[in-house]
């Protein structure tokens, strides 16, 4: 009795995994073989070369970096409004977001025992500034948040708190969280303990001397302590002296603030559907960046792949059945506000989205499609995957959680389509000055444009409907 | 008549290359097939792994940066006396010498046109402050001094020179100097065609955004201009808003300036010889770095490699014949200011200096043994290429120049040997603040030392005399 459960969802699974991996599902699609070889044909011409590396180009080099609120920003946006308008999609237009407006302003350290040694270091977006001029005192060495949960309040006191965990490289990035945990929570976690600062090893992959940054999240009830990460040289450079023994002092200097909110927009550019004009198949990416980098990587790299594959649907004789809908949203990085802009400004209207893709892991290789759709929907998705696989891709499951910016749409039951993307050099430059044109790959990039024109135009021609999906159990 | 004496020159260049190749050159050394096998047990076992590593680590971690007359060149001096003397040399002592004081301050950059991008640059070595609080002036690209040369001063007067010439990468390093000519001379011949300020596409091979410092010489006539070095992705900007055509206005910020010369010192250790101790293997390195990175490449890897080198001919059971001196030079970066002393404090007994070595080029692997020394010495640097060739070393020519600390000494007539290193990757790093520990491989620099070691090994066991060689002609 109690194994019969079990092998019925083993059965499940099994029969699940047969539909998904059999050969004869393109059949199943109805999506016609003209279809299939008119994406094959966009995917080939997309990999054979695209427009994307010179789009992240003329991005770079006329509006970079493009922090929330900032100057670049704006600009940012009025690329995306030129640029599509330039490139033939049938409507564009920006649709408002107010944005937070953080101030990065000076920022110095300097580990002071034994001997004086500056580091390269970057406030945590968010962080309140040091006391002025300069704040001093004893670091304390963690893990991770379990082992400062672990000391007593008396070993963290009036000390900065330095968090030492090394992210991990992987191919899925997987790495990434279990650093970045210590850089949303833990300047309140060592607040809560009394602690006066906060130092941690740069959540990012590269031992070049750059510093990552990234937004932290203050808890309402402790103080708000500033919060800087250090590149992983001088990462090691403390740990070593503290290592040796003596208590070690370091000096922290943050001119950070906040400004008034500030005016965005998400930019939107449409190809129009044939048939269903109404129904959308969206394409996102995030038009703002950290305020270091160029924001080549993180995430121009998304707005040219899904621009450009747009822009090649634009260009058939005869248009997919639904409308493709490019958004470059506003402000992902410090706070998701254009993604929350969007899902309240679309609620009414989130059904008529058929499914919704985002590319926001830079210019690596496709390498997996999975997908969130209803079950009836799979053999497209099977279909599409059949047509991605000579890049390269294999297909992944029915779990896809999509991009930072789907969350609200995916909240309220939007089918999302996931091109996952190889992390493993994503890491290096992420959230840094070095994130700029000259870590990109250019044929990289064209795969990504040939993985999202051929889904995007299967997606938007395929008859069948991708949902409904019940809305997800809300906060 | 006209051919024979170009074909007595053949026979002489043949006849030469004869003996520098011949396999029985070692039985024409005057080294004993004992000496020739401890020098092969030395190379393996310090190739096997060596403690230069751990040294790297020690001076980096403890005494880093160690820029000219600063605090951390004075606990660099401390670093090399303490550590020569827990080594056991036999006699270490330091050797005063005065050093200039240039202190880089703040600097920032931005370009103005057609929008705000701040800039990641270093300011060049000895360069001037802008004025208060800022230079803002239109910048006009040149690619190297000769297109500079052709510029009529009505193009140049009032702007900003932007030298934009790319660092060639290449095994031999010969791409630096045609691009650093302009970091030497280019203020100076920018500001006689009446520019106010001058940039450079920095002299490096890496697309990181790290800018390369680098001493500038400013020419007594003319008006002396700052001068600054841009991170290759932000010269590539600044390449692609001129190539838009309209002007481009930029906005320096140095704050550098000179204070008081200020004391240094030559760290010298010494393994003394068995038989004629008064006679000199000097094995060199510099001590100093610039005032950015940890100075591990440039050339802390060169002090691990020649201090561990010489601790290990000093823990044999039979010393060699002569003493093996290690002299850990000061201020090489901004003046070669302890090559000077050393040579003046020296200059009655370079004669007893049998020859001379320096490693200066981080820690990439030696790939031919060069030297300059009489002819009649060339078969024990057959010897000792015999020796290296299973490192992977092959024999050069025997018109090395040494390394630029050994320039007095040379000049006076001290033979030298060269172990050329691999510089495909030491200019990624070279003068920048990611010239750290992380850039450093631990088995290339063990290649270093087991070369080191052998080669000091056999020139002080060797019972030929190098020189003596005619002092060179003077400026």
């Amino acid at each position: 009795m109690r194994q019969r459960p079990f092998l019925a969802l083993v059965a499940l699974v099994v029969g699940a995994a047969v539909v998904i991996a059999s050969p004869g599902a393109a059949a199943d699609s109805g999506l016609d073989p003209e279809a299939l070889r008119r994406a094959a044909e966009l995917r080939d011409s997309a990999h054979a070369g695209s427009g994307a590396y010179e789009l992240l180009r003329s991005l770079t080099v006329e509006a970079a970096p493009r922090f929330a609120g900032t100057p670049g920003d704006r600009a940012g946006v009025e690329w995306g409004l030129a640029t599509m308008r330039r490139l033939g999609f049938d409507e564009v237009r920006a649709e408002p977001v107010t944005v937070p407006r953080w101030v990065r302003g000076d920022e110095a350290g300097w580990i002071l025992d034994p001997s004086l040694r500056s580091v390269v270091l970057a406030a945590l977006g968010g962080s309140v500034g040091t006391p002025d001029p300069d704040l001093t005192a004893e670091v304390v060495a963690v893990v991770d948040l379990d082992e400062l949960e672990a000391l007593p309040a008396a070993a963290v006191a009036g000390k900065i708190v330095f968090f030492t965990r090394r992210m991990e490289r992987t191919r899925e990035g997987s790495g990434y969280r279990p650093t970045a945990r210590a850089r949303g929570a833990g300047p309140s976690a060592a607040a809560a303990k009394g602690a006066v600062g906060m130092l941690m090893r740069s959540a990012g992959t590269s031992t070049n001397r750059i510093a990552h940054t990234g937004a932290t999240r203050y808890e309402e009830d402790v103080p708000r302590i500033p919060a800087a990460a250090l590149s992983h040289p001088d990462a090691d450079v403390l740990e070593a002296r503290l290592a040796m023994g003596d208590p070690v002092r370091f000096r922290l200097r943050l001119t950070s603030r906040y400004l008034a909110a500030a005016p965005s927009a998400n930019v939107i550019g449409e190809v129009r559907g044939r048939e269903r004009p109404d129904e959308v198949v969206l394409l996102g990416c995030h038009l703002d960046s950290w305020d270091l980098g160029e924001g080549a990587q993180d995430d121009g790299a998304g707005c040219a792949i899904v621009i450009e594959a747009a822009r090649r649907i634009g260009q058939l004789p005869v248009r997919p059945r639904r409308t493709v809908r490019v958004v470059l949203f506003a402000n992902e990085e410090f706070g998701l506000s254009g993604a929350r802009a969007y899902g309240a400004a679309h609620a009414a209207d989130i059904g008529n989205h058929a499914i919704g893709a985002e590319s926001d892991l830079g210019s690596g290789r496709v390498w997996q499609v999975s997908s969130k759709v209803a079950s009836e929907a799979l053999p497209v998705v099977d279909a599409i995957a059949t047509v991605l696989a000579p890049l390269g891709i294999e297909r992944g499951d029915n779990e896809a959680r999509g991009g930072a910016d789907l969350r609200p749409m995916r909240a309220a039951g939007m089918p999302v389509l996931s091109l996952r993307q190889d992390a493993t050099k994503y890491f290096d430059v992420h959230h840094t000055v070095n994130d700029t044109l000259a870590q990109v790959d250019r044929e990289e990039l064209d795969q990504n444009v040939a993985a999202y024109v051929a889904a995007a135009y299967l997606a938007a021609e395929a008859a069948a409907d991708f949902g409904p999906l019940p809305p997800e159990a809300g906060p």
